[in-house]
């Protein structure tokens, strides 16, 4: 693994680089812009769980990529053993992340393609092409949701957003904050307000500094500060991505989603989400999906700064339900669902099929 | 000003003593349990306006403690050069925090008895007892008010509370942790769950320090959490303090009250404030209510940690306003008030006369 420091004109989160895979370590953000290589898949395992990438659509395309490295990696002779040896990593790389369900996705996708062919040194160049062709897809992705979503905005229009759904949460231009892009290329002038986001802060870290850095007006507020600005007319609309979004329109996504969602509702503030079709999980049900717990330090400390007693008992999920009601339309790549949810989203995948 | 470090067994907040005030610096907490000596009432208005003490009943008490420091350095022969010093003084420490309505009574209180004498020595000898006398009053008032407000809790009950309305808020014993000590010296068995409490932390560094160090159950959760928890059916009730009451029932309380109060309303949860009767503005309606902002490094830094991009915009106020109609009862220590609370704080105050 090797560091450097690049200026701040690059923010492509996750990239394929003769066979090494660049990311930005989101760790060191808003302080410093590094870029870390890996070339073992377990190091990229590890970027996933302790957030140096994170984002539902960049731990997707982080997932093919760290097959694609398990591939090159993998001193299989046969297809049997290669598909053994993707199949180990694959598993280490999904107990990552439990909740987002795009990194089942790319993980599954990589498989799916390695299976088809035979030939050991095919499947590997397959592997590597796939994983890069989705990232490639990632970003026009983004685009197409910005297109459908930027109509939903109006000039003079003030964003709300929580945690970042931007273009650090994917391999570029990003979900929610993808939408905001293409709503102020659209000619529409803008503000957000950014929630802090705790506990790990990529509201303040990330989409503060992603928006600032792109030149879109952001003020940044703490999480307790949603109801305040809201009851005094501070926010018309909100937007936020999704980890997963399941059939019945039931959105999971970074803790206090929920209350976010919750407090616009009760202020008559539309509240959408954007995600792609990847985050889609068409077959489980709300009380069959595992709301990833994580460690108490994220709560109890700030970088090495305690900000808790010593042993405080710590609840730390990290993502909430918010249900159906409080949504005003999901934008997905392949359109705009709306309620009744369930019926909707059925469409948007007939649609593609 | 002399620092000293003491054992954990004396948390009280403010005290007068030897012509020196004596408080805890709660900017210190957790890590490290100070107490700060103050003999300029200079001294005292920079400890409210740096949250060195903070909690709208201890900066009452304090602004009181400030004045007697006030009149102990005056030079003044006649009583109303003395009147006039203490005026320059009260303008200095009511300016501090504009929202609590408890300074202003504290101090009111101080200028009103000043009044009263003509004897410049009697003065400064009664100004100086009757602070020291509403520090204890604190005290008496907080246990009544347990006693009442206990009643509303039942064994097994977990409790959420928002902010730190405890020992470490008012004199000793607590508002809202006051009822939660008062709910378990009746034996009865509780849990507590406590916001962190974004952005200053008194959720973190303070609520759960004091409780923990009482041995009372309690769980740290990030604010995001709050829908979570309430979601989940991990909280039974909620109490907590408030900076200032309008005789309508409009609490003005930490920033983040107003959320977990509509939140605790959807999920059916009983959400209970509690404050003395010296909380309450009679007079003002909720437009003519100052919400203090208090500077932007609360929200972009924590500690010397920088957690935002430089020179971001921030909206950072102290307090948000939660509506009667999602207010439970309010807690005094003349009895309880419920809906509709202007007729019922009416009484409250009627039975005082």
């Amino acid at each position: 693994m090797k560091q450097r420091t690049k200026n701040r004109s690059n923010l492509k989160t996750v990239e394929w680089k003769n066979n090494v895979v660049v990311m930005i370590d989101q760790t060191k953000l808003p302080n410093k812009l590094v870029f870390v290589k890996y070339k073992d898949y377990r190091d990229v395992a590890h970027a996933i769980k302790t957030l140096v990438i994170r984002g539902a659509p960049a731990i997707g395309v982080a997932g093919a990529f760290g097959l694609a490295l398990a591939a090159l990696q993998s001193k299989a002779k046969s297809k049997e053993k290669l598909i053994e040896d993707l199949e180990k990593a694959r598993k280490i790389l999904f107990e990552t992340r439990p909740t987002a369900v795009n990194l089942s996705w790319g993980l599954d996708k990589i498989m799916k393609v390695a299976n088809k062919l035979n030939n050991v040194s095919e499947m590997k160049k397959l592997i590597i092409q796939t994983a890069k062709k989705m990232a490639q897809e990632d970003i026009e992705t983004n685009m197409k949701m910005g297109k459908y979503g930027s109509v939903l905005f109006s000039n003079n229009d003030t964003i709300m957003t929580h945690c970042n759904a931007g273009a650090l949460a994917t391999v570029g231009y990003g979900t929610a904050l993808g939408v905001i892009r293409a709503t102020k290329e659209n000619g529409k002038k803008i503000r957000v307000i950014a929630t802090e986001t705790r506990p790990v802060m990529q509201g303040s870290r990330l989409t503060a500094f992603e928006l600032k850095h792109d030149g879109i007006d952001v003020s940044l507020i703490p999480d307790t500060a949603v109801g305040y600005v809201m009851a005094k007319g501070l926010v018309n609309k909100v937007i936020v991505g999704a980890d997963r979004i399941l059939r019945t329109g039931h959105v999971y996504n970074k803790i206090g989603t929920y209350q976010v969602a919750m407090m616009a509702k009760q202020h008559k503030i539309p509240f959408y989400v954007a995600a792609p079709l990847s985050t889609f999980d068409l077959k489980s049900n709300p009380e069959e999906v595992i709301i990833e717990q994580r460690k108490s330090t994220e709560v109890t400390q700030i970088g090495d700064r305690k900000t808790a007693p010593d042993d405080i008992s710590v609840i730390n999920p990290a993502f909430d339900m918010t249900p159906p009601e409080l949504i005003s339309g999901i934008i997905t790549e392949a359109g705009i669902a709306k309620q009744p949810f369930e019926e909707s989203i059925k469409k948007l995948f007939q649609s593609r099929l």
